[in-house]
């Protein structure tokens, strides 16, 4: 017992990320105070980060101890998990309109700031980076193939019902068995990984150099961590209405930008670690993975979820969302089809989140 | 005499396809019974596969005996034969949403449900295959010349004219010019072929491995092979209307997936026996080849004979159509771009095509 | 002086299309005239060609003698200077819509036809060109960037406010701080090349060939290729509405098609006599650098410099022009993805900048 609290107390001072998990009881505390107030929120946001932090690297000792079959679907069902979690407290709260921001900002995200950040970073510091090529391929076709996904209902929708609002049967029906299709397709991705023992989607980060866990104390760091993750999720959701308000922000903007960014820390932290020790293909495979198993994976699960709070949630997103998963997708396509990265690119890459930030802020809400 | 007709029996022995030919006396028995039921249409649908299948045979044993030249002539004209002749036979009835819809279809099918099983049966049997990039890189070029092609009518009429359904003097000059210049570019690719002995656009099966035949047997089985594909055409466009209220399916559904199957099933038999065989190069160049040969020959040219039966057609496809050709385009020249396929990637693209098969099953007629 | 004088006249003969400089006398000798004759235009948009020439080659020189890194500020400053000079010209006279559609053009114009024509002579007279993947891929993610930007305020404009015209003040925010991050990206662009002595937009010919010239009498040719430019843009421009009306011609068409091929005609020749010489490299650096150069800096310039001369001009392209810079850089990105070009490729591109043309022509006005 001493040994597996040593573990767990080893675990949380390797990295500094944790020092933010002193956010959950001052959310805890401000909430007391006064549950309406915008600080709620933005210190719930905050601990989310280590929180998230604490599955991902709960997760990780597992799967180095289990061989890499089981170690490989584990990272495949909790490396999203807290965008996972949070999603499922926005469905339960009716709030769908964050929930498909969030996914979109967790997309763009990964994409861009993350996969840009890492080719910035990685680039000042080693010049020219080059990757694997086709981890770069597997992965982009991957992203589009979802990108297809999130295409379609939206089209129909407009199309034929004149309006992104609009909610008939006939695109609940598409959503519900295009999201059959894309898990689908992720379960194969996880076969295809087991058989050639190459990961098309390793959305996981492999940050925890540190000393190895017992799976006990593995599993008591997995069970605090979607704990904390699941409490701060609500207290987040909660504190949401009145934090729009008193900040003057688009439901939009919050998941798009906010609510996204605090799911990926965690990811964002790896994949500029790895681009730093100059090993792009993992910063690659970690930031553009994540981003296809938020759309293969999370997204359809929270579809499918859906229907059990109430009124389904569809996979029609809105314009602006279709567009800028569409331009970020071919963004890095460009960029990662020639096999190497520069700081510039990087910063190109940003560029593209900051312009697409933008017009998120500025939409009227 | 003798020796043509032992050529024939041996030329339909050699595929199993041709047993389905039986279809064809079938749906004209059906048609003297009642000529509104649907099993009319279905029996015409079927028997077109083997019909598409001789013309297909025909051509290339001529092709084989007349030497590059004429011979890739003979390939680019009659390769996509059966298509035109259905295109033709709906032109004629006035059909043209289900013209439109099978031009679409025949795309996209040849796209991801040819080359998208091809890489899969070809994947599970073979492991990754690599294919000729140049190949992959020239046939998808065609192919972008041909989406922008249909893309710019569809904006002009939707932004200018606010509906896809509108048809003023403007959009059939835009059609018509465009058409031409489609032609002239489909042209300068047969010459390309004929100069460098490299073929950009490769529509054509190399399905039959058997025995030569003489020219005469070969006129005579193009003959037949015509003959019965433009009477069980006319028979499955009679048939289109009452069947479509029979089975409930719009008109779109009928041409995305129905008409476009019937026309691409030898492509699709060929190409799949290439990536069998680990000949993904010769499998990548009929599918993708055939998804070019299709917009940039047999639309256009649907397009110029429409002027002979009444009011023109336009080169206006609706926003499902466009979208689909444009993701489809896309989904492939991610997979192609990096010169392998694996069975992942086939499924994806499989995905694909079933994720924009369920939008245009469920989209309101 | 005399020599001076002499540098000036040898450079003025090395290049025929210096004749045409005859054309600015005969513009002015026809303004006289009839200042509402579209023959001043037709006039003043040929004299443009030369002038457009003039400022070129003396950057060149300049650049030439003041090593790599001034040399290399110099071209990506004064390289499209045509472009901006006639920018201003119309910006200041409240032509906006002409404006955003030389943009346009001198995108799509250097993307296609300049490009496209370099693939297609080069191709004819060498046969298959390779080209530098590694600069293909840099300026062609520089370019998706500036298409970034150009979609999304488009598609925030259109689905915010229900149309393409309207210009609130959402939009007018948007199209500044995405200037401003465009004009950060192409200064790092610039850095970028300093650092590593590659450079990522390298969107000035090479086309002078001649004797070296003094730094005076080159700042002489600057000034008087810039005087000239100036004169003629204005000319130009206060000729333009009469000639539309006589010429039955939209703003759209003028300055997607007509201003735009005036300001890259020098491009437009340095790429193409580069091409014949088998440096295709080169020949889309030119063409491909020059595109992007227009997007990432005369672009945001025009618009910051708009606040000068009354309401500000926005970064809303209507949905014509975004589809068509979207078509013509996804169109390129599949050209020179592959490292290589030939004549048929550069047909293609030319048939895809002939249909773009035709849809620009048509377009009611």
């Amino acid at each position: 017992m001493t040994s597996t609290l040593n573990q767990l107390r080893r675990e949380l001072e390797s990295s500094w990320l944790n020092v933010l998990l002193v956010a959950a009881p001052l959310s805890w505390w401000l909430r007391q105070q006064d549950p309406a107030s915008m600080w709620v929120f933005l210190s719930a946001a905050v601990s989310l980060v280590p929180a998230a932090g604490l599955i991902g690297s709960a997760t990780e000792h597992l799967a180095r101890r289990s061989g890499p079959t089981l170690g490989g679907f584990l990272n495949a069902t909790f490396g999203n998990a807290a965008e996972l979690i949070i999603g499922i407290a926005a469905l339960r709260a009716h709030h769908t309109a964050v929930v498909k921001a969030s996914i979109t900002g967790s997309i763009i995200g990964n994409l861009l700031l993350v996969f840009g950040f890492s080719c910035f970073v990685g680039g000042l510091r080693n010049g020219s980076q080059k990757f694997n090529r086709t981890s770069a391929g597997t992965a982009t076709v991957m992203l589009f193939l979802a990108t297809v996904a999130l295409v379609m209902p939206a089209v129909v929708d407009r199309v034929s019902f004149g309006s992104l609002q609009a909610h008939p049967e006939v695109i609940d029906r598409l959503s519900f068995w295009t999201s059959l299709v894309l898990l689908g397709v992720y379960a194969a991705g996880l076969v295809f990984t087991f058989r050639t023992s190459r990961d098309p989607l390793r959305g996981v980060p492999a940050h925890t150099r540190g000393d190895h866990m017992t799976t006990k104390a593995s599993l008591l760091l997995l069970a605090a961590g979607t704990a904390l993750t699941t409490i701060q999720a609500e207290i987040l959701v909660d504190a949401l209405a009145p934090a729009l308000k008193q900040m003057g922000m688009s439901e939009l903007f919050a998941g798009v930008i906010i609510v996204a960014l605090v799911g990926n820390a965690a990811e964002h932290y790896s994949a500029v670690s790895a681009a730093l020790r100059n090993e792009m293909t993992l910063a690659l495979e970690i930031s553009i993975g994540s981003s296809a198993q938020i759309a293969l994976m999370v997204a359809p699960v929270l579809v499918l979820l859906s229907y059990a709070f109430g009124p389904p949630m569809s996979l029609v997103f809105n314009a602006f969302e279709v567009t800028a998963i569409c331009l970020s997708t071919l963004a890095v396509a460009f960029v990662a089809m020639d096999g190497e990265s520069n700081w510039l690119e990087g910063l190109q890459l940003l560029g593209v989140y900051v312009i697409l930030g933008l017009a998120f802020f500025l939409i009227p809400g």
